[in-house]
């Protein structure tokens, strides 16, 4: 994942809806980032969509309501962490994170941003904007760390939980898709394509993974074959496909691993005065490790398969992680991701 | 879990049935371990399986093959990690993986232990010493690290890939008797038993999770409901019970992770003279923390549901990570894990 801003192709402008309501913070979080963000894109146009007078009163405003390519878009209502699916999709028709959408769909802006609960994100999106010709059902897709720095992006991430095999080959189109345009490395033309599995062999595996497996030599991509889940931090693929279930078990064990194991290095490095002054003489390595294994570097779930591009931040994301989630909206936007799944649907049904 | 070999609640001798030939290293590995189990259990019995002129001339016997407590027997065959399990089960009758079993089987030890191939091992352990009345299908159960330091036993791993409702069901019953006999903390009396969910609430979840949930909830044991996999490194439940595609997945994702972070780690902590002279002085707490996040401690999967405890070591342990395996194989016997398991089976069927 390259979050430089020179990846821009073209020079015409790409415009952002962006949910400056959602997430645990809101305003705080996501005012600085889009200051940020335009300050570095020169070509980007961001629609505040949230309370209008919150916005504006929020300190961190400052000049940013004033800039030329800021435009603030009102919505009265905000999706809370615990509202019901339902209340997300047929009560709260003004929410910030519905407005974010809506602008996408009226083509106002090319790609939405929301840090807001993803249930709620993924059914508002999957009811306003509908699925791409070919796609049963979308599908979220972040990118995890490996060895190569290039990152690996994996999906389904839990939209989905009980998949089909053709499910499993329509999220491998969608993946190929997105790493062709969000990501910059030797192999992102034709993104390298593994199959999540228990092994190696063709005879491993569940029903569907089996049958998933057929499936995707016929595709017209990359497809490696079965890798097992610890070759995502080794790199040597760009996309692993997996069903939601598994998906979801795998990002939530990586993080409560890297949770504990960040936990344990600092509780022993300052557990006393003499570790922490043994310690500080280790920090420009100990504070390079932390930058290489920042998560905040691989925030920006899509969802994909819809009929418009929509990103998800993490909810607890700062300004810099809520920065990587633009960068990646924008990169898809700016390489034209919809396009290049369309054109690998339409190949599979030709 | 607790390697101390204060753990004995009686003073019978307990008699383990040791590969001595299986892993990557074999001898050299299982033989220094072995010596080092005797002098720490004083009432274990080890019978060393496998090609007795081999082991009579390796150099780590010493005198170890004339230690009153040791017997060898003899096995003239050894399954490779390239077997095909057809080989392993129908050719290779006389392998030290077959006799070490068919000790079990015979009566002439109470538990065996293996570090050969998985998939070899559980085939010629469920051929030769069959299930449980009650059980349909062993499974694979293992230890991961956790805040608490107690550790929190995850089943499946991968034994079974097609699972329904109730051979998860029998996989909580199995892990409670497991943890009852091999962990001793706190809450090791009822353990208390995580079925793996992608949310916490009733209807998340694939169909087979949802059905599990509802079983569950009928049976005699400590069931605190759904959790989420970032909870296995939390502490807070004993036991997670998942399928063993999902199992596999984690396993893996934890083992791909943690290498990935203990390689950048050591990669910025050496990179170069000044780095290597900084981090010296913070070597007190880097080893603290390899010593808490060291997996050699977690070694040793129990083979469930089977008339006999049977545990695997990782093919790649060291003699330190070996004598784990032995440890928690002891401890199953001493506390009576197999009395347990049928008695948990039995309050089921009542």
């Amino acid at each position: 994942m390259s979050p430089s801003p020179t990846s821009a192709p073209t020079h015409n402008t790409i415009t952002l809806a962006v949910d400056v309501m959602g997430g645990d913070t809101g305003l705080a979080v996501t005012l600085p980032a889009c200051a940020a963000f335009l300050g570095t894109h020169t070509n980007a146009i961001l629609l505040l969509v949230g309370d209008e007078s919150k916005i504006r009163a929020n300190t961190h405003a400052g000049n940013l309501v004033n800039h030329p390519r800021i435009r603030i878009v009102h919505a009265s209502e905000l999706v809370t962490m615990d509202d019901a699916l339902e209340v997300a999709l047929r009560r709260k028709k003004d929410s910030s994170m519905r407005v974010t959408i809506n602008q996408v769909k009226e083509g106002t802006a090319q790609a939405a941003v929301s840090a807001g609960n993803t249930g709620a994100l993924m059914a508002v999106a999957r009811f306003v904007l509908k699925t791409l010709d070919g796609i049963d059902r979308p599908a979220i897709a972040s990118v995890m760390p490996n060895m190569d720095n290039t990152g690996t992006t994996v999906l389904d991430l839990g939209a989905n939980v009980d998949c089909s095999a053709e499910h499993l080959q329509q999220f491998a189109l969608m993946g190929s898709a997105l790493v062709s345009a969000t990501t910059h490395t030797a192999h992102t033309d034709n993104p390298r394509i593994g199959l999540l599995n228990i092994g190696h062999e063709d005879i491993k595996g569940n029903e569907v993974v089996k049958q998933a497996s057929i499936l995707l030599q016929k595709t017209p991509i990359n497809f490696v074959g079965n890798i097992e889940a610890d070759t995502i931090f080794e790199g040597g693929v760009e996309v692993v496909v997996c069903d939601g279930f598994v998906g979801n078990v795998l990002v939530k064990t990586a993080e409560g691993l890297s949770k504990m194991i960040r936990t344990r290095l600092m509780d022993e490095l300052t557990q006393s005065w003499w570790r922490r002054a043994g310690s500080a003489t280790a920090m420009p390595a100990l504070n390079a490790f932390r930058h290489k294994i920042d998560n905040r570097r691989y925030n920006g779930a899509a969802l994909l398969g819809l009929r418009g591009v929509v990103f998800k931040s993490h909810g607890s994301a700062d300004a810099y992680a809520f920065g990587f989630a633009l960068q990646r909206a924008y990169d898809a936007v700016a390489h034209d991701m919809l396009m290049k799944t369309t054109q690998m649907l339409e190949k599979l049904q030709s």
